[in-house]
């Protein structure tokens, strides 16, 4: 790189985000690759990483103001975007929902990681959706455990013996495996279901059972997703589904189609089958609505029979160092594959760029 | 038993009490023996036993003055102690703290199963404090990871490898040990001190390090706790201990010693060494002190530094279907102990109840 780039971070501004897009161990790497680094005052501190741990890494710590006009690259999470970019500057975060049309128009190149093209191997250090899925799969089970009223291992003591937690994960992408892998880990007895039955082999590798439902339809989609289902098919599941439900402690749900409502996989009806204590965590929860008819993202509530429901929003950000750091190697990743030389160098023939470079010379890529 | 034989279950009215003295299990193993069980209107409700789980078990669910009036035998955690208990009555409850001078006034029989001789292999099924630090230990790993910014896990994905947590456990009684465990199923690496000695054994079939004070003093003292140690051997012992804490991303401290204030072993200046984003929770904060300089009963702080400190008062309340149901098995252990054809027989010559039964016939016994 030529000592000319100068790549800023930014202080995350959105309600409970405790991330920040670079930790530390990345400033390192960039300097250490001739960039000029700086971090905004506080970037990292809710992170745990104090701005003196980024002075001690080569970056300078600045106001937000120097780091928006003297920035080459600008390294954010997500929205709310950073305003007042100029025609040059690249931005490069998680874009979803972004206003794409001004960022061309500022002439801003915008490049969003929920573009990358997930299934390609050589892409999959940069997948950033997958780091912050696995973080927030993990965060689940910790969620769950902390309200469950029971154990989540059997344990044998002189007191008696106490029966493993049944734990049900649906959604089997990488949120859904970390879940499972997490409550495996506390002893759980776990069975996870998914529309694609390729995931099977994938949950008994974890010493998890897979859910042969009798209505299952196959279901893989588009990189990586599960494809949406059509109405009938939804409510065949669901109901075949509300059975199992019922005979499950905790249940965590997982499944979301990308810019689409998410399916609903646990009804009212489903929930209210219940026993008293046990837990629902809908890790689909969001503005667009969730797998669990009850859910609200970012609020807790109690039934009347006893159910705790978690719209469990955003729970990569309650982790945040861990979170951080794997977003922060995401970013070094897909860094290293854009820039020679110290150079940024756009060129949409490559399948990796296509897809996350989404806005260039004044125009929107439509990737 | 015989059919006059009435047993009543109170509910708890302590502030965030949420266990019951028997769960409906418990009070079908007394009906099947002949008894009455009378249950106190919504005394299971906020450990999920609703008042319909008790009615099918065979029990009646009454108003506490019908409780209190009809009882032979009143069951109850801990204080506050239920009023307006009459001669002849017993109560069977974790009675440190109570009012025994006035227990014994009144003419009741008070059993109190923190006093029962511990390390007698029949008396195991019926240690209480055992049970309740087990469900503890459990929940002190909980509570540490939902707050720790990092996996307890060592995880290898496609965005790097994170390191395992470094957790330290500080007292290996019954819940340093289930605190071990736990974290161990979590995937920490876990290293554990004890001034008794011969934990070590103990802890290292669980998979965790034993740490080797040099300035170590075996500590072993009566009824399975450790002895206290001076004033100087404390301080020798934290001055070590600092050093080790600071190399620790979670601290978990379970050394109480019964009656009496727990020993200081993380000090002000030990948590200021630790990293930000270090959790310490002090299982020992009460109302005597605790075993860490900055907790507080019931209190979650964060230092300057960036360390939560959580002082966690009552964790077994906080997973009351586990706690209750074990503490339930305690108890029936020990009334299976007491009761012969129905009828309860006092007599201080038998080890156990020379330990538990604190007043009997209008008088303190000394136990």
């Amino acid at each position: 790189m030529r000592a000319e780039l100068t790549v800023a971070v930014l202080r995350e501004t959105a309600p409970g985000e405790r991330r920040v897009a670079l930790v530390p161990e990345g400033v390192r790497a960039l300097t250490d690759a001739g960039a000029r680094v700086l971090v905004e005052n506080a970037a990292g501190e809710l992170a745990h990483h104090p701005d003196s741990s980024y002075t001690e890494a080569g970056a300078e710590v600045v106001p937000r103001e120097t780091a928006l006009a003297q920035a080459g690259i600008l390294l954010v999470l997500h929205c709310p975007l950073p305003t007042g970019l100029r025609k040059g500057q690249v931005l490069i975060g998680l874009l979803a929902g972004a206003d794409l049309p001004a960022l061309a128009e500022r002439g801003v190149t915008a490049i969003g990681l929920e573009g990358l093209p997930r299934k390609l191997s050589r892409a999959q250090s940069m997948d950033a959706l997958s780091s912050q899925d696995n973080v927030a799969g993990y965060k689940a089970v910790l969620v769950a455990a902390q309200v469950y009223p029971r154990y989540l291992p059997m344990l044998i003591t002189a007191a008696g013996t106490a029966p493993p937690a049944r734990v049900l994960v649906l959604g089997v992408g990488v949120a859904g495996l970390q879940a499972i892998g997490t409550a495996r880990r506390l002893g759980a007895v776990v069975t996870a279901y998914d529309i694609r039955p390729e995931t099977a082999e994938e949950v008994r590798s974890l010493g998890a059972s897979f859910l042969e439902l009798a209505t299952a339809i196959a279901g893989s989609g588009q990189g990586g997703y599960a494809r949406a289902l059509t109405a009938e098919e939804e409510q065949a599941q669901r109901h075949e589904l509300d059975a199992h439900i019922a005979r499950h402690d905790i249940v965590i749900t997982t499944a979301r189609v990308p810019g689409r409502k998410p399916p609903l996989l646990v009804t009212e009806q489903a929930v209210k089958a219940m026993v008293s204590g046990s837990v629902v965590v809908d890790l689909a929860a969001g503005p667009l609505g969730g797998n669990v008819e009850l859910s609200e993202p970012g609020v807790t509530r109690v039934t009347e029979n006893g159910v705790t429901v978690i719209g469990a929003e955003g729970l990569a950000a309650t982790v945040p160092s861990a979170a951080s750091a794997a977003y922060s190697r995401n970013l070094l990743a897909l860094l290293r594959h854009l820039l020679h030389e110290g150079e940024l160098r756009i060129d949409l023939t490559d399948e990796i760029q296509a897809g996350v470079v989404r806005t260039h010379d004044g125009r929107e890529t439509g990737a």
